[in-house]
């Protein structure tokens, strides 16, 4: 079993972080479109037309099982991807809608994702099709801070917290009564402890990065995961920099990256 | 006279603006390759990649004069686009330092730009050319900060006190006694006011779209700016969303904008 996993950038990495814990005995190969992100602010048409590629090239390079781990992907290209390929394609949107419906109580939930999620109100769907109610937040700055190495910060305490205030206001607007929140893109889980701290206590923090490794888990007949043992087989493709991806990347996976290969996928 | 102004974005409609007050009489395009923005954190290969594209485009089009309005594709790509097409190219890195260097007493001067300009260090070679020691502070979460329209707020604030208090202590470290700063990015003319009131009195702050325009204006005989009489043309090209490029563009040019052409570049 050969899994593919996508993301526009490093933050998928969080993603694979979580599936290499808990699926130790499967080949991954990762694949950041670092040249074309971000796609948190672009169009669908775009949005849609960088990731079909993107999914291609892992399928032609083996991958027989994709995880699409960029929520703005997986919002506004689900359909065009598995249009576009012919193995079975999972998306964060769609896990973490599934970990929203298991965890909550009231049945409102509170979703922060990037811009083009939002707009897109791909959770809201996926949690309406579940009997839930969904409140979505877009908070285009987080991106960037993580970027900038400011986890523990005093102004991405003050953005959270601007944000979380915004976030309960608007959904009290709606006579919502939440006690799960999703983190509906693949930075955010590295200011997980920053929004717990930030929120009430009655509300639930939901990781999609922890959720769709459990889902993948679940999807994958164990007979596929048996086979000769030896070495795993561990690959990184990048579309831009290829030192940029080991330096950052190393923060996403949580542990030093092997070789990274520079692809051109054009543009 | 057919100028193309040429940016990743949004952000060279501050030079449109200018130049457009400074020579009304030229016709004008503007392109920004929204579809593949931000440059600011690619690689050089990348970035001159997809700056030669985009004024190859231009000149295809009709363009007869060139601007890049664009620090990072003028730090990363200059020499690239110059071999690539046949029509006069100027960057806004060159047009910065030549104002830093008739605004510069003590010959030291500070630099705000994205990452990518930074570390090409295009800025601190092309002031040492011009017999100026400069200083350069990649300053990354200023571009977001005024895509949320954060303009006039705390966080912004204090962000602009945390890069400003840095940028101080690292150049007298160097023992520069800085009298000019040069805002290196065309997203930072939004941010002006806010920069001007967070520094010393000494410190003059030089727009490069102010000084690019007139820099322009300087350079284009005033034969080719004759001709008849009419509408001028003014023509918006963009990659990605173009609803979106007209709502955020409204704010860069200060002006509502007329028709946005999308097309397609790849990628």
């Amino acid at each position: 079993m050969n899994i593919g996993v996508f993301d526009s950038g490093f933050g998928g990495l969080t993603v694979l972080r979580a599936l290499l814990e808990q699926i130790p005995q499967a080949d991954y190969m990762y694949l950041g479109d670092t040249a074309r992100l971000p796609y948190g602010a672009k169009s669908q048409a775009t949005v849609a037309r960088y990731a079909v590629s993107s999914a291609r090239f892992l399928v032609e390079q083996g991958a027989d099982y994709l995880v699409i781990a960029c929520n703005t992907a997986s919002a506004l290209a689900l359909d065009a991807i598995r249009d576009a390929v012919r193995v079975p394609v999972l998306g964060v949107i769609e896990t973490g809608a599934n970990a929203a419906l298991a965890s909550s109580k009231t049945s409102d939930v509170l979703v922060m994702a990037t811009a083009a999620t939002v707009e897109s109100h791909a959770y809201r769907d996926a949690c309406h099709e579940r009997g839930l109610r969904a409140w979505e937040k877009a908070c285009p700055l987080l991106v960037p801070l993580v970027e900038e190495g400011w986890i523990d910060h005093p102004v991405t305490e003050e953005v959270l917290r601007i944000y979380l205030n915004e976030l309960a206001a608007e959904s009290a607007a709606q006579q919502l009564t939440p006690d799960t929140l999703v983190l509906g893109c693949t930075h955010y889980p590295l200011l997980r402890r920053n929004i717990e701290r930030a929120v009430p206590a009655t509300i639930r923090v939901i990781d999609s990065a922890d959720v769709t490794a459990a889902q993948v888990a679940a999807a994958i007949p164990a007979e596929a995961l048996a086979g000769p043992k030896g070495d795993r087989i561990r690959l990184f493709y990048a579309t831009d920099s290829v030192a940029k991806f080991r330096r950052l990347g190393a923060a996403f996976l949580g542990q030093p990256m092997d070789e990274v290969t520079l692809i051109d996928l054009g543009g």
